[in-house]
């Protein structure tokens, strides 16, 4: 079982406007409403790939039963630590004339030390039965930046894997707390190692991802867009790439690699099928019509056009 | 007790956002998310006057319980129907640098025929207990347009005096049945009557408001916006208006105005202390910076200053 961290979750609200009046009355033709957050969305896509997953989150209120309600009728299992306050929405307004999407993304709902601590207690009995677990998204209001460090620290006493998605100082403390892998995208990686790295070529980002092994991440993926993933590994340097330039919404590309990523890990795949199958689950879900669902169809067409080079001893 | 019936309420979300990206990711500096629909806007302007109120009311889905437990913190009495499918939201996003307010309504829920019989079950046995009704607002799909017309005539046969909030055929099945007040704006009346009366003079006004009083209202009043009121009686014609230019939000103006005709109604206020009256909490509502709610202190300072003239007999 994969036990998947959702601190921060969401109702994701979208409307589609034929033509949208921004200083007026709109009257959407479709409302669409879906469990969204960085954290559901790795979890749904593990489902999709059939793995056995568990959401270990925080939830409140009536849009947080709403989100409950929705994931349970996706056959999505989760075990939920109660929280005093309301789960966020977020809410997305697609005009389908020009395709122009406008994002409004509530404040995540503050969260006590106590209910912190009620969900340190869950987690830590979860454990017991997870063969990873995956940290990923943004921390709500009064959750500590090293939270996801401890987290990782627990799993690690229990022997359980940890795959780390985060970024800032989040993910700088996350990575001193040893998970076996951490997944930032160029520009987190850029921000954690203090200087840029758009288009400062392969070796750069090796470094950069280097130093987030030394400092104790066992290895790093970096996501890289529309170029695939470029990996450094215990004993080596990686790249994987998709078939082609992919037109598509980016937003939970991410989420599907972190995801995938987490079933290689548990299914024992070696790294470089673990790259494909991670390449090929980001590239359908930028493929998708839906941010942070895909095809598995487009999924197993992929898997065998993905080119995966290792590049070196790492 | 005013019984108000509320069969699409909804959820209004708002959004503030400093400076609105229309085609990035904002995050609002603050969310707020209050009941909605007009005809809780009159329930709650009723509340607020000190009258003796009950919702009547459609609710379902986790949205329905977030307004029904919205409205109980308010203090506002309901006796929901509930229904099988989920109450509308309505969403506002305001720019707080430009004022502009892009306003995006979803459709009302489906509501089948079984569902709008329990409706109707419940209405008859809450009738006993009324002084008058309020009928305000759109119908959701499913509920047909003479709808408001069975729940007028049921309340004459229960000789409870009925205000009507519509327009277009709803209203004018609505007048036929013999409500006591019918509140259309000048648009409304216009469009019933087949007719333009932006600037056609307070006759051809006059004239088009006695056609719906021949229709069957008993009377009909006509809000002209900052011009104020414009009431044709069983025998006057009035006019009042407030004292000088407001400068505000219309949306909820209206509402304010039925409440305070059904308020007077049932408390026998002769029509000229009811159009004061109608004009000062309209008024009030207008110059409120929240749509639907206004100070009671703006209200009673606006009393006075209403100007309210019997222009000569009906």
């Amino acid at each position: 079982m994969i036990g998947v961290v959702c601190l921060n979750p969401a109702l994701d609200i979208t409307h589609y406007v034929a033509a949208v009046d921004w200083a007026g009355v709109n009257r959407p033709a479709a409302v669409h409403a879906r469990p969204g957050g960085k954290g559901l969305n790795v979890a749904r896509t593990l489902h999709t790939l059939g793995a056995d997953v568990l959401v270990l989150g925080l939830l409140g209120g009536r849009t947080g039963d709403g989100v409950a309600a929705a994931l349970t009728s996706l056959g999505v299992p989760a075990q939920w630590t109660r929280i005093g306050t309301e789960t966020r929405r977020t809410f997305t307004v697609v005009d389908s004339r020009t395709g122009d999407a406008a994002l409004f993304n509530e404040p995540g709902p503050r969260v006590s030390d106590g209910e912190l601590a009620d969900f340190g207690v869950r987690y830590r009995e979860a454990l017991d039965g997870c063969t990873a677990v995956v940290l990923s998204g943004s921390l709500p209001p009064g959750v500590p930046e090293d939270a996801y460090a401890g987290l990782i620290s627990l799993a690690a006493a229990a022997r359980v894997p940890a795959v780390l998605d985060a970024h800032g100082a989040v993910l700088r403390r996350g990575a001193a707390a040893g998970p076996a892998i951490v997944k930032p995208n160029l520009a987190e990686l850029a921000a954690v190692a203090g200087r840029p790295l758009d288009g400062a070529g392969r070796p750069a980002v090796a470094a950069a991802a280097g130093d987030l092994r030394a400092a104790g991440a066992e290895a790093v993926v970096v996501s890289l867009g529309a170029a695939g993933l470029h990996a450094v590994t215990t004993d080596a340097v990686w790249s994987a790439a998709p078939p082609g330039p992919v037109l598509g919404n980016p937003t939970g590309a991410g989420d599907a690699v972190a995801a995938a990523l987490a079933h290689g890990l548990v299914l024992g795949r070696p790294w470089d099928e673990r790259l494909r199958h991670a390449v090929a689950a980001g590239t359908a879900a930028a493929m998708a019509p839906v941010a942070g669902e895909f095809s598995l169809a487009d999924y197993t067409r992929l898997l065998p056009a993905v080119t995966v080079r290792r590049d070196g001893a790492g």
